[in-house]
């Protein structure tokens, strides 16, 4: 079995996770949650990094910390994990979906169209002009990896009184290679950002996520509620609602180890989606999908793109066809706008969204892959095209 | 440093951790979650385990699951750990607040008064009087790892729609010894009960908790919330809101390797109970908790008890003075209705939990005590009473 994305072990996670176990330091003793923040601190300068028990938890608090609250309203990308949508819900705040580009990415023009249309500004606030409800925050993804150019929609943002915050759960190791961001890494732009560590991610924890904020007073508030919101921890004083969301010492532990290692996980991944670009989009009707040209991506993900004018099989052909071979296929994320429960929420012009999810396929991506196996899938892939 | 609750390494722990790195089994990959849910389904007879990556979880998970939602409200005791309560507020719930009795736990008496005269029963389901909103569940607590005696309330419940929820984080191990319940661990008895492996705890797991439930409908919700609610995993279609909650691979090997100890842990906590409780008595003024004679106690922590007509000092003083011989302790929880966020929600005739609150203290309680320690703890406490 060929899996979608599974964890790559560096050798260090097993010296760093004995370590803890000898110590004692299982829980919330020990070092190495800080020195697991530190080295993620140090690849992405952020300033404060803040390791949480999942991406969903690291989104959780960030709203949070953003004063997103009861019938507050989130811009959201449609096209993205349900995590990011989730996470507004556990707030009891409402979502405003908004539609992708062909790259995948947030439609900046269409969210500023939204922003300029739909909503009025007044008492420093921005509000919805349908739902009169306050536009609290703006969640952006960069989605499988690749970075969005958001410039134009940070500095309207910043004057609408909106806080960015940056959904880089994909995106660990990704920085931008030109414009105003230039060599900046995601998640450290917005007013703040969250990283994921799950086990299918381009390091893991287990389970895992982290927050980057550059203002300390945020990053304190992002602790403090991370750990039941304790006033005092002798007294048990608490004076907010709090949650248990601190990444244990063993998890963080295995990270570091994980993290010795991430520049060879990077070149494995670019080299992954440099023999997929290569060999696929020599295929009529099939396409790699491409970052933009601002983003130095952490190719965390390769997506098929199938030309329904040329191939007239579905995603999910692909899917089982591959299957029976052994290798693992999923389909982009499903528009949130589509799923049950957020059906009836609000929505501006979504249209490409719906049309990705009907005709793109995520391929196995994983560290370990080499070209042998990347040649199979080819292979594979371009019989059922050809088939 | 003497702690107040630190972990205590079985050694298999090693074993079990590095077989999860050598075969890469990290995050949802692997046999050890389903080991460890085995293991505490053999200790407990409950039918079905689902760990989780908190007790918080645990609970949030349980609410959900009993149908709790935004404006129920949710029955618990004053004195009990925060996280009871948020766990309510997540769900945009109300709490409305118990007492308990002299040996901390959930006064029955005064809910059944509370049920019998504050609440109207109607289309099937309690209605609380005063706030007219619809009373979904009760959460009762196990603590300090004592079983609570609550057949007539269960009863009671039963006849007026109203779910369980056994709160019995700090009491894996804990067994009726006599009563209706006997022989029963405790979290098998209500609808639904929850467990944590916090850091503190008799087990650990790093973070992490577990669901007991005897209906396998039950579990599969559980484990369906607890895995963002994915209907079809490969087509990414959610039907409802759910959670990133489920315990890594690598925890719940840890755990599994705790689990193979828990009898002589049992057995040390024990000892410690009956060091203190033989030491402590003959002091004037002093007391060790006593669990409810129905209670086979896993004596998760000890309990001093201040007797302010004899003993002039507060818990704040014994800590003060205990602290600067090296000795953890800490106050016994804070009650809910008394901290911030929770002064202005409902509660039913308080007077004890007050007091507790004003003349109690935790005293170290690790496994890994000896004579040596316990008697070092007590020759101070000693010291501190008659000082």
């Amino acid at each position: 079995m060929i899996s979608l994305n599974e964890p790559y072990l560096s050798g260090k996670e097993k010296i760093f996770v004995n370590d803890t176990l000898k110590k004692n330091w299982i829980s919330n003793f020990g070092k190495y949650n800080k020195r697991f923040e530190t080295s993620l601190s140090k690849l992405t300068k952020s300033k404060n990094v803040i390791a949480v028990s999942s991406g969903t938890a690291a989104l959780h608090l960030a709203l949070r910390a953003m004063g997103v609250k009861q019938h507050s309203e989130v811009i959201v990308p449609s096209l993205t994990f349900v995590a990011s949508v989730n996470v507004i819900k556990y707030l009891n705040a409402y979502p405003v979906f908004m539609d992708v580009k062909e790259d995948h990415n947030l439609d900046i023009k269409k969210t500023i169209e939204f922003l300029n249309k739909k909503t009025t500004f007044k008492n420093n606030h921005t509000f919805n002009k349908k739902s009169k409800r306050k536009i609290t925050a703006i969640i952006i993804t960069h989605m499988w990896g690749n970075a969005l150019d958001f410039f134009d929609l940070k500095k309207i943002c910043k004057k609408k009184n909106i806080r960015v915050i940056e959904d880089a759960a994909e995106a660990l190791g990704t920085f931008y290679k030109k414009g105003n961001f230039k060599d900046k890494h995601v998640g450290t732009i917005g007013d703040i950002g969250c990283l994921s560590f799950n086990g299918n991610k381009i390091i893991t924890t287990g389970s895992g996520g982290a927050i980057l904020t550059g203002d300390k007073t945020v990053a304190k508030k992002i602790i403090y509620l991370s750990e039941q919101a304790k006033n005092d921890g002798i007294k048990y004083i608490h004076n907010e609602v709090g949650y248990n969301y601190r990444l244990s010492n063993i998890n963080s532990a295995f990270g570091l180890g994980q993290m010795s290692k991430i520049n060879i996980y990077l070149k494995r991944k670019k080299f992954n989606y440099q023999y997929y670009t290569n060999y696929i989009d020599k295929i009529p009707g099939l396409q790699i999908l491409k970052p933009s040209n601002i983003s130095r991506s952490n190719h965390w993900m390769n997506v098929l793109k199938i030309d329904s004018k040329l191939i007239k099989k579905k995603p999910m052909f692909f899917h089982k066809k591959l299957l029976d071979h052994g290798i693992q296929t999923r389909l982009v994320w499903k528009p949130n706008h589509l799923q049950n429960m957020y059906k009836n929420d609000q929505k501006f012009k979504i249209t490409i969204s719906n049309r990705i999810y009907d005709s793109c396929l995520c391929i196995p991506s994983s560290v370990n892959l080499n070209i042998k196996k990347l040649k199979k899938i080819c292979n594979i892939i371009e019989k059922i095209a050809n088939g």
